[in-house]
């Protein structure tokens, strides 16, 4: 991996986990799960105010969960603006709970997504220091850097061209709905492949079906 | 894989693919890909006049080359119209030579996507058979079984909910565009995985590197 850092310094937090988690090839920027979410399926008493308002705004609180356009309408409250659809769908996927055989979120699912989005927004602001709105692809590297993944080079080449390339080979910024989009890729690609590999061997035993199924929600959704 | 299929009969070519592949759980509709090609980076004379005459039109004679908008038009002078603007940088991606860094096709690597998209549009027509230019989820499970593809059912739901649930629980008909999408993401993703399986285990033991590598070409691109 010739990759050389040149970016700011990393809260205290981002640095412990690249301490601890260092030797591997891939990391995690998030530890465990907050469980935010009471055994009735109700926020609990802890959970930030703006979650349970955005949540309740959308519709939530009637029937408990979130489906596609309330989603969109609980992220827009929370200042979310101009999420696509395509990665409202992902989102959806990602966070559903595994057991949910329809595309919506409950509370415990919400909240998760809502702080991870919080951390995702603060790292793109971070980067995007002339308030351009805009992320390059250095930037887009040194920002999964300090989120804990250390992609080989030849992955990252391959999330430039596939993701930011124009079709003609000219790379082009990246705006926050296509930072996460990116991120979220990366991160629910490695926990997946981390679930196959809790030794953090590097490498993972799967079987064809297994694999399928750990790619093909990831594909490019219905829109 | 409680699996029943109820289709029309196959072809005689589908039928012998299966008969020998039978015993995998995964297996492969077009043997070895046809070298359409000559040494020069010229299509050899047996190739399809309308394969050579498409590119041509194009402006692939000038450069030697289709990139994304003159793919778009090769396709659409050989009657794939209104392809998506993603289902055709998700085909470049596909096509193109693994040694070829940007996204665009020669001669050899568009006569073999020429010849896939028309096994496609064959395989389409026929379950197409009120003309509708529409298919269903069940069509589409009968399609990849005769296409020598014997997803579990497991896979198969995840790719109906993924790519033909419109996010309120129902299933949309798929037109052309979608169901090469998809055809081409299960078609593209097995032969990825069978390249690291080169024994027909069914399973694989794949590098965290390997492992993106693999999927990150498959997942949404820029559009």
């Amino acid at each position: 991996m010739a990759y050389a850092p040149s970016a700011p310094e990393l809260p205290e937090s981002f640095g412990q986990q690249l301490d601890e988690e260092a030797r591997y090839t891939y990391a995690y920027p998030y530890g465990q799960p907050t469980n935010q979410l009471g055994s009735s399926g109700m926020f609990s008493p802890e959970t930030h105010q703006d979650i349970v308002r955005s949540f309740e705004s959308a519709g939530g609180n009637r029937s408990g969960f979130l489906d596609e356009s309330e989603l969109r309408h609980a992220l827009s409250f929370s200042g979310y603006e101009g999420i696509s659809n395509r990665t409202i769908r992902f989102l959806l996927f990602i966070y559903k709970s595994p057991a949910e055989s329809l595309l919506r979120l409950g509370p415990k699912e919400y909240a998760e997504l809502w702080n991870c989005l919080a951390q995702w927004r603060a790292m793109f602001d971070r980067y995007d220091s002339d308030r351009s709105g805009k992320m390059n692809a250095l930037e887009l590297r040194d920002a999964f850097y300090h989120l804990g993944y250390m992609l080989p080079s030849s992955v990252l080449q391959l999330i430039i061209l596939s993701q930011l390339d124009d079709g003609t080979g000219n790379t082009v910024d990246l705006c926050f709905d296509r930072f996460l989009e990116c991120g979220m890729i990366v991160k629910s690609l490695t926990e997946k492949f981390k679930e196959k590999d809790p030794g953090y061997t590097g490498y993972a035993t799967l079987s064809y079906d297994a694999f399928m199924s750990m790619v093909i929600p990831f594909i490019a959704s219905y829109d």
